[in-house]
């Protein structure tokens, strides 16, 4: 260990991560450097600093970042270019976070030459997976320091007086147990497990949730949206373009304010167990559903069905932390390719936790051709007889194989 | 045409296949015998008895059936097994009830001597394939009567003078134009699609849904409701047995009363166009939700994966069709053995369109392990430090590359 | 069909397209312009010119192209970058050849002002398709005139009489009877079908082989063969750097005097059958050994594994005729950008019949790390006790649900 | 460690697990149970119970079994009705011997009352986790010793001081530093990996192979050989219907003596590395050859097709160690559905290494159709005019799209 110097903390300002950073200077005897992410978890960050100064890092070594716009633009949007969801249900709110952090915490490890990175996540989790591939990918040779799989405060008791012991401040909400649950956020989404949520026979409690209001509490009259999207990507909504930060912000606004994206489910772990999860996602489940409708009149139907087989594949990828492997950047080139004309708006009415596709149009980009669909006379554009020799065609193996049953009695 | 004598017509009773029972008459010359099936469309079929007798067809070639049990059972519920959706949202509601049509066409066929079949699906949809492939499949030497692809009544006033001249009877909603949609029922759905849906862009009018109330019009108080299943199959709604048929009613009149089920969305034919469709399938909306969730606790991780994988294969292939065809059997063939351990209940929460999982248990099938899932000491349990190595090994090829790139510079 | 005053026919100066060149100047009335291809089939091309003119086609509607470079390197190595294989066999030779067949088709007919496209291909086979979807993709106006679905001369007596009475001259072959194969070439390959062949449980005769050597005629001492790829694509043979075209001309003389390539299969067409074909493929088929090899030590295993996924069906996708489709086109986006590191060299010996790889290497791109491989001390490069670890979390699913069963008993 | 009492050794009588043996007895201190497989070999096992009883092993506690038929009929025929072939060229046969190894070993400890298996596969290999993943799955509660993973005994001097120290026979091969290779063999294969071969660059040295003469030292003459198949195993050769055990042992005659089946590869090993083996598998390579051709006239396109897809992902699972997850399982129910029908025959021509199918048969299965295939007149068995309507539909959403692209200018 003593080749360990100086080491880049992922470090959120609370409890866990300021024990942690006891522990490092205590065990690893290193320099510590902490990052801190402003990846839109609706928290203030200026006091990370005042307590990381409190523990004794010097200033310099002090990185508070928003990273708000970078995560959307380059994490968020990319993966909903794919349509990601896992196990049919899931957003990858925490997933897709995590590789951004990975990169930061790589990067300033070079700019203050740390030998090392270390993060809170658990040893039972996805979080540490996602953490570490991330930096291992890009850098092969940082070392990587995991406390919670290598010391003994395993317990919150022990944790608690460990902080006392070293002078770590403790807030009261920790002194009564603090939240029941175990939680992450940022600005796609927020999670919820553990306590409570360990028996998946049980109703989640109706207080756990902090960002959306419950579908009885929202309005009681809709509201419509317009999304304008250019190459897969959300540009605007209602007729305002924005940067993407602001994009996925107003987003969530609008989903929280109508109780849209809540989300209770048992998950399949990386690490091989079944978790139970709660999440609001409330812009992202109005960015999935305007996709997918901004798709349907854009896209042709055989590339849909390409990526629609392997979406599965992709939201695995992403799920299990494999974001930086060059299998993820593969498919990536794919679905990029396939967005360049993904052009045009969508409107969605938002109801007391629906989202409602009412309309969709393309001026640009639009394969919907009323000509040929229409149930009217088509004055020819469709020439119905051509159905004929399709079928028959499409039916030749079957019957031939027919045949031979029959005839094999 | 001289070798058909005889032809099976699926015969609704309403005016277009009255035009098409009276032109096999005339242009075939052929007896027809009539065949109506109750798969829960909510239509009195008697009355296609009155009518086909009135249009001379002898009371020995009138088959009306009750196949409503059947179809639940041994089509809709299979389909299920795969939590089927067609592009991300169509729970093919149309296209499961085909397969049925067309094995009891040809049945019939079989059963009366008749060397055809004939159909009333146009030559520019899906349904003329999913007829035609299942005949074909399973009665090689069928003939196929496809009136749409071979006769020039191709406009509304041309099939009214036809049927005023023929002494068909015409109802007074045809002379005002009728219904302004085409539409199609049975017990898993009800669509809609042509004029004022042709335009993608313009939202369906609300006066256009049959089945489901509005979610502004649905109960203002939720609705628990408990789902009991056994080898991946609904068995119990609330505590109560009831066969399969029974079951996806009442699941209908849940999803109906608490507006949930509708959809609105552009998909892609098979035949290769674009096309808007409307949809309300309010108990499989209720199913598919349950059953994933049923999934959730009783699947293993990579069995569910599979399945995710090959879902969108195995609905493609319902969606063009291809319910009789090998591929479809064998992919049955590995869902099915998929399932024999899901079983066990979910609970849901119905309101305003929302079907929201709340709960969900196993009694003799539960993968989920609190005593590893815990955030608590799991006494042992679950070896964190197992994650180092699994995580080292999982990014050694990644790290390989990242050394290599180094030295490559 | 008065609307088509000219047309482009796809003529190779035989028997066949000469009787279409007469049928359409007498059944269409049209000028017709004839497009006859190099693409490296082994025949001379200017027999086709006289023939032409002696047939009444002016000068200036005479198309002679050489393709064999474009088609090698725009066709034939994309292809190859993906593995390319039909059914696990076949190499798609024929294939590959129609989509840029069909564009400079499609790109002679706007050039000249011409309105339809002609070609020879029956109408029961997968080239049809081919043609036809590539014409259709690149021109969607463009109208298809294809003989064999529209005339009688279905028999080749009906054939020669048309070419008699017509003054097409008929060569001696053609009178006894010709080849008693079906037969089609270009630079990748040459195919054999019906006649003898058309019982797949009878051996084809040696005499009906023609570019390859029995490998008991090659010779008895193997040849060495260093090949050399920059981005997937060969670029040198035995250290000479020579155009595409050149490179595989080299290969087909190397398999062709070892006796390399032989193939004798049966398929299933696209239209529905299934056919027996016999291909010769000796430049291809070492082609994709050492492709093959190259990746082998270039390409991370998730990215191999990703292609060999998806090879199927891009193999399909060439098979069927869609070149020109989206969904092609995106794959390809995929496959390109994952061959930007299979640079390198692999060394093969031929050997009668043989094509084996003995060695392999590359200076800038390998990721095999001896280091890390070797069955000798590795000095810590790969720490064993990871391992336990990795094992123990891929099992923790199965012993979750083993020790379920065990409780269940 | 404590409670370790008894352990199952999997023991082949060699100087590792001699070493393994001694090292268990000493550092666990516990009773040796060893188990010793015959999965055909070619070896002599009976020196491995005169070593076992030398090392002080009880009698009661050796147990040599005869595998072979089991190992053939239950492991490999399964995995070659789907094809199984790792990474474009590997034939899995060491991956498929692990889990019969595995499930002998799990059964031998519950009969014998014994805590633990070990087994003498190296830290950095797969079959480490083939053997593990299979115990836990069969059982969860097992313990596993890797000795490999836990010792000191890491170069091959302090083995052999080992070994004298504690009075295991050291044969002289060893003391000359032995093959210079590390080799596995069962009835499927022989493999090669390590030393000479750790340079992938490197052409193998002639001396190396074992069970197959060089192409060059096989017969000048060539051999046919008919193979018949019945739901898709081989049942016998040239007429004479023999058990699993003696069909792969023919096999390996014929394919040994005439210089099949030889294999130079870089393959990528689950715990992340590449890794150069050399195989011998001359009866798999026959049977796999055969038994694509059988499946060629007797399985439909699409099902084939859906094999062709899901192939590479089965032959993953099988070499990453899965055979026992409910995935392979899952994935072989729809594999021996497919089977059913895969009856016939296969004739192949044997010479110098090549495999050639000459011809297929199959009087009760076969879906090739002569009457529809043929290049001759078919009496209307297939209406050339179909073609037509079934491109059409298929180039509709490409001619849609091109129309728009040519709007849009």
């Amino acid at each position: 260990m003593s080749d360990i110097k100086k080491v880049v903390l992922a470090y959120s300002g609370g409890l866990d991560t300021s024990v942690i950073l006891k522990w490092l200077q205590d065990v690893y005897q290193c320099e510590v450097v902490t990052f801190t992410a402003d990846l839109g978890q609706n928290e203030e960050l200026e006091p990370a600093r005042a307590k990381a100064l409190k523990l004794g890092i010097k200033p310099e070594n002090i990185h508070i970042e928003d990273l708000c716009e970078e995560f959307v633009r380059d994490y968020v949007f990319p993966m909903f270019r794919a349509n990601a969801v896992y196990e049919g249900e899931y957003l990858l709110g925490t997933s897709i976070a995590r590789p951004l952090i990975a990169k930061r915490m790589v990067e300033i490890a070079k700019q203050t030459g740390a030998q090392a990175v270390c993060h809170g996540a658990t040893g039972k989790g996805n979080d540490q997976v996602r953490f570490e591939l991330g930096a291992y990918a890009l850098n092969p040779n940082i070392k990587i320091i995991a406390p919670w799989r290598e010391w003994d405060l395993l317990s919150r008791e022990k944790l608690l007086a460990y902080a006392e012991k070293h002078g770590i401040p403790i807030e009261m909400k920790h002194k009564q147990g603090g939240s029941p649950y175990s939680m992450d956020a940022n600005m796609l989404h927020i999670s919820y497990e553990g306590r409570h949520l360990e028996d998946p026979s049980a109703e989640a409690e109706a207080s756990m949730w902090r960002w959306t209001v419950s579908p009885e509490a929202a309005p009681d009259k809709a509201e419509y949206v317009d999304l304008e999207f250019a190459k897969g990507d959300l540009v605007a909504i209602n007729g305002e373009r924005m940067s993407a930060d602001k994009l996925l912000r107003k987003l969530n606004e609008l989903g929280g304010k109508h109780g849209i994206g809540r989300l209770d489910l048992v998950e399949n772990r990386y690490v091989g167990m079944k978790s139970r999860g709660c999440y609001e996602t409330p812009g992202g489940t109005i960015l999935l559903k305007a996709h997918r409708a901004m798709e349907s009149i854009t896209l042709d139907r055989e590339v849909a069905h390409l990526k629609d087989d392997l979406m599965p594949r992709y939201a695995s990828l992403i799920y299990n932390g494999y974001w930086w492997a060059p299998e993820r950047i593969a498919l990536q080139a794919l679905i990029d390719h396939t967005q360049q004309n993904v052009n045009g708006w969508v409107r969605l009415k938002l109801y007391k936790g629906n989202v409602v596709v009412v309309g969709r149009d393309s001026k640009t980009d639009s394969l919907f051709d009323p000509t040929i669909a229409t149930f009217e006379d088509d004055a020819g554009a469709f020439d119905q007889k051509d159905a004929g020799g399709f079928i028959k065609l499409n039916a030749l193996r079957m019957r031939i194989a027919a045949n031979h049953r029959a005839r094999k009695g």
